[in-house]
């Protein structure tokens, strides 16, 4: 017996998954992982590996048992095509806890083709709504806990501090100004974003029918590939993405300065995000369990991002370490090029989180993760190789060519 | 050759997609049909047909053909899983307008069981995003109109005037009121609303990331059974459902009222609903392919309805036509069991739209389908037999038993 609870996280096996299990685990809950491994098939697809060299889910999992005495649980199936697994594996364990990792989470793999458009949409909302369905079903008092993107909110607020889900407006009826507070009108900037909107209406639902207990996480931009726990050992280490579909802004960044490649920033570099470290993530995954809503509330919905950064900032401070060349691509994206960005995160920062900065951990990842695996990386799946528009078109080797700053702002005009 | 453009109906065989192909075939659209019969099959699944005897699609075609000269094509397969079909179909037909009738638009059946719950979100979702996303691919510019519902809304706006689709409010950014037009909040009420939530959201991004043209009907509850094309020719005729799953309220107590049965309503039959006669819908739909939405315009939203009803006062009225009596039952639903509703339709009476009223139109119906088809109704198929609750089970027959009204409102309490 564990001195906490049983938790399940699926999609156990994935970049953020995998840090949230250990963590977990290490707390003192027994944790059960559920993954059909997509997202080493998809490495095979992309024909890019890992940075890092990630050992297979059992080896994960034996190596963490003799390091930690502890044993994390593993079960092999597709949330959204095996209903009746889930059911029964909810029944089986009655869990505390679920945490929800299990989507295709990368805007550019769902922009690449009609087919990965449909996959996202599929797989996304079908798991989704399986695992709400099946918690419904089995009648238990289950705490959901899903991952999701600040870009649900879109990046267009001027001046507006973005809030934490909900919105205070105010509607004018019968000529009295009445104010209500309404879920955040969302505004996806690809299919996958899409996506995590749907869902957003999917938890609006059966949190009001059934009265499921839900926390969505709006999270940002991840950067950082180790936490305490993946440290432990070289065969718990956490993948690090570096290809244009799958690797994040800061983490591309990391990798393309170890091995000498320009740094890939797209349009003019303006645009802001929201950035969080995995060490973080996984802090606030925890926090978020332990601050579970009542039976009753609202879907709680928190921002899980730290600190704000221009694409353009990041490369300067990365060829400011590093030396490398920054290189402007035409943005292949449906975004603006400039914005302005600020963010609520008021609820974890009260429940105690404690940020890791850039400023303190950049060099880390540099030292431990970019240098030390760079002759891993292939710079063939380095350039751009979703488009979001028709009218910029891939070339025949499948990526956006680099041109100058003055020449991106020229064709983007005034998106 | 025809006057006008060429139009594909999805889901062109049931309710109101048969009654406006032959509308717009009528009026000189070359309409090609596509269904996979799924209505037909749901049929045999709940051991209840149509209270009117429909021809089959063949015998359908072959009749309006022989009586218009006018052929309508007819292609079978499933727009949620043949999504080459699809593709294939636009790039060669190359229409004006894509009508999308095909989805499950039942809420009672999508609440029957955890497969119904699924089946509408899979079919539903996968079916509008392959639409989409094979308007997308064949790079063609189509007008998409979608069958939407007045559900979407949610019926707890007291005193506001439902408006179509865009809600004006006000947000305050740095101390100042500043004025935004954002879509209505979504508040769906069953799975199938849900369902149609999420394809606003679906139809919002598809709009903005790649232009499409497409057009948002908000439908009120549909009654009545034929129109002009379909009342031609006794093979024409449209469908009638009357079971507790798909027949809509006034169609039900219709035909409950004909075969000797009390009125089944729910709760007090407080609740406030907006209706359209099947007549006024194909004429809506034939007025929105007339009036698409510009290249770079927002999706474009109209409530299609044209008068607003409580339940109560339905089953009054139609007691007091018939002389039926009026039985009350536990509301099986997650509802308000009285609440207002007002409904803004400017732009359909803008169009020219002149509706027919329910006091107009009952009386034909009683005489025309109700009394005339009588015979073919099976009394088993009438009480509900969909629950949202799990604390509103149903009895052993599958049905939610009728209760004293005073019961009803001590079991609902507060809700």
């Amino acid at each position: 017996m564990s001195n906490n609870g049983r938790i399940i996280v699926l999609g156990g096996d994935g970049f953020c998954g995998w840090p949230t299990a250990l963590h977990l685990s290490n707390a003192g809950y027994d944790v059960t992982i559920v993954d059909n491994l997509s997202r080493r098939k998809i490495d095979i697809e992309l024909g890019a590996e890992s940075l890092t060299p990630i050992a297979t889910i059992d080896t994960r999992l034996d190596t963490w048992e003799e390091i930690s005495g502890k044993r994390i649980d593993f079960r092999y199936f597709n949330i959204a095509e095996e209903y009746r697994n889930l059911v029964d594996l909810f029944a089986e364990i009655e869990p505390q806890a679920i945490i929800h990792f299990a989507e295709q989470r990368a805007a550019p793999y769902s922009m690449k083709t009609p087919s990965h458009k449909r996959y996202t949409v599929d797989n996304n909302i079908n798991g989704t709504h399986n695992v709400l369905c099946a918690i419904v079903e089995t009648g238990l008092d289950i705490h959901l806990v899903h991952l999701g993107t600040m870009g649900v909110y879109g990046y267009g607020t001027a001046g507006m501090a973005i809030p934490e889900g909900y919105l205070g407006v105010k509607v004018e009826v019968e000529g009295q100004e009445i104010p209500i507070d309404i879920p955040y009108p969302p505004h996806p900037g690809s299919i996958y974003h899409m996506t995590k909107t749907l869902d957003a209406l999917l938890f609006y639902y059966y949190n009001k029918n059934d009265g499921l207990r839900i926390t969505d996480l709006h999270q940002g931009v991840v950067w950082g590939t180790n936490t305490e726990e993946t440290r432990l050992h070289p065969a718990l280490i956490n993948r690090f993405d570096y290809e244009s579909d799958y690797g994040t802004v800061l983490n591309r960044f990391l990798m393309q300065a170890a091995i000498g490649h320009p740094l890939t920033v797209y349009g003019t570099g303006g645009q802001t995000r929201a950035f969080i470290n995995i060490q973080d993530t996984v802090r606030c995954i925890k926090l978020a369990v332990e601050n579970a809503p009542m039976r009753g509330e609202r879907v709680k919905i928190f921002n899980q991002a730290t600190e704000t950064h221009r694409v353009r900032g990041l490369a300067e401070l990365i060829a400011g370490l590093t030396g490398a060349e920054i290189r402007y691509y035409v943005d292949p994206r449906n975004e603006s090029l400039e914005n302005e960005l600020v963010v609520r995160n008021d609820q974890f920062l009260a429940l105690g989180l404690n940020p890791i900065t850039l400023s303190e951990g950049l060099l880390t990842e540099v030292i431990e993760v970019a240098a030390r695996y760079k002759d891993r990386a292939r710079s063939a799946v380095i350039p751009p190789a979703s488009s979001w528009r028709a009218d910029i078109p891939l070339d025949k080797e499948g990526s956006s060519a680099p041109v100058a700053v003055e020449h991106v702002l020229q064709v983007a005009g005034g998106r």
